[in-house]
């Protein structure tokens, strides 16, 4: 199987297939085609016919849409915990990590996804803070519901996609340091600290510099830098 | 199983679940609360935990979004064919939907879901005349994929959650007049004559008159009003 994806940097929806897939076991091939080159768009069409990414290429499948690839997965490896084990905790991930792929726009157009930086807290907005009280909730919901007593620290005990579907909150969390509680900031640091989501960090600290986009940084003064390892 | 729904007239949310349900014969109840109604928030933060609908009440379970409603049931029930049978039709099902959950915001934003009137048509603008070209792109790719020869006019042959879930999308081309080639017309005529759909506005239009909202009008002038039945 092979993963079309987009800069790692910045691509939120091109990493939660992946950290998915990674942190589950689930072996694949990454193509990584930057975002806003002059051949973005041919590179992926090449690959991935709706032209979108991240893209999910078995065979003569072309899956495109995180949660639509989270579901192929599901179905065809259905030993690998894509989703949690109980009807329950299934439909609860499923809910929440819907909520995520069509919601959470003040956070998602505000705070955009930057794995290099530490940006100042600033003042973001009713409706920002709003986005962040509703993601507090569903994680402390799902963490006592379903994660506690459940063999780790994710929403639902073991990593599964709705982790994945929420990673990159977490990086936003951090990125924009926004406040939030210390049980939010306990499940921020499992999730960073999650072997699939180092690798994924510092592939993008790896990127090329020439891939830089001055838009994820706009209006964000930064105090604090990852080392960049890309030439 | 009882489904949490807002007003029949104007939520495209509360249609999907509804139509796959009452379209693939899954018995269950339902549950109206009207939009912007002063009593509109507590009366559904008493079903639905998350205050959100459509919200889907199984014994202790509560799903809320449309799509993770959609395959708890395909879980649920999987001889009903809420998704269609080959895993390629199914992935492609799927990716589509996802697009449309979370995607086509200009044709959202500028044409809302109105089953009681015809608009007259005019200029919608670039983004909205994209979401239209894409739209009818994806459902000529899917029925000529995987619908043609499979038993039925719908995307997939069968009607399936793939077709509920661009509903909303059929009545939008209708009630706004955009645009459509003959093709693009005969699936919306094929969804439109549905039985699932046909009860659908038949429920909407004996809505008491007392439920309209204006929003869902303004700007835009009517040119063909159905015959509403409701006090």
């Amino acid at each position: 199987m092979k993963l079309v994806i987009a800069n790692k940097l910045y691509s939120s929806w091109s990493m939660r297939p992946w950290l998915a897939m990674r942190a589950l076991g689930i072996p694949f091939e990454e193509v990584v085609i930057p975002l806003r080159q002059t051949d973005s768009g041919p590179r992926i069409l090449a690959h991935s016919p709706s032209g979108k990414v991240p893209a999910l290429i078995d065979g003569e499948i072309v899956v495109w849409e995180s949660l639509a690839i989270i579901e192929y997965l599901a179905e065809r490896f259905p030993d690998k915990g894509v989703w949690p084990k109980t009807s329950a905790a299934r439909a609860h991930a499923r809910a929440i990590s819907n909520e995520m792929h069509a919601g959470f726009m003040a956070l998602r157009q505000n705070c955009p996804m930057n794995l290099a930086k530490k940006f100042a807290s600033k003042a973001y907005g009713a409706d920002v803070m709003a986005n962040v009280a509703r993601i507090e909730a569903i994680w402390a919901e799902a963490r006592s519901r379903f994660g506690a007593g459940n063999g780790g620290p994710f929403l639902y005990g073991q990593f599964s996609a709705a982790d994945a579907m929420y990673a990159p909150v977490v990086t936003r969390f951090e990125t924009y340091q926004l406040p939030v509680s210390d049980a939010t900031r306990a499940y921020m640091i499992a999730v960073m600290d999650h072997p699939a989501f180092r690798a994924w960090r510092s592939d993008a600290l790896a990127e090329p510099r020439s891939w830089d986009l001055a838009g994820y940084e706009e209006g964000h003064v930064a105090v604090e830098a990852y080392p960049r390892t890309g030439a």
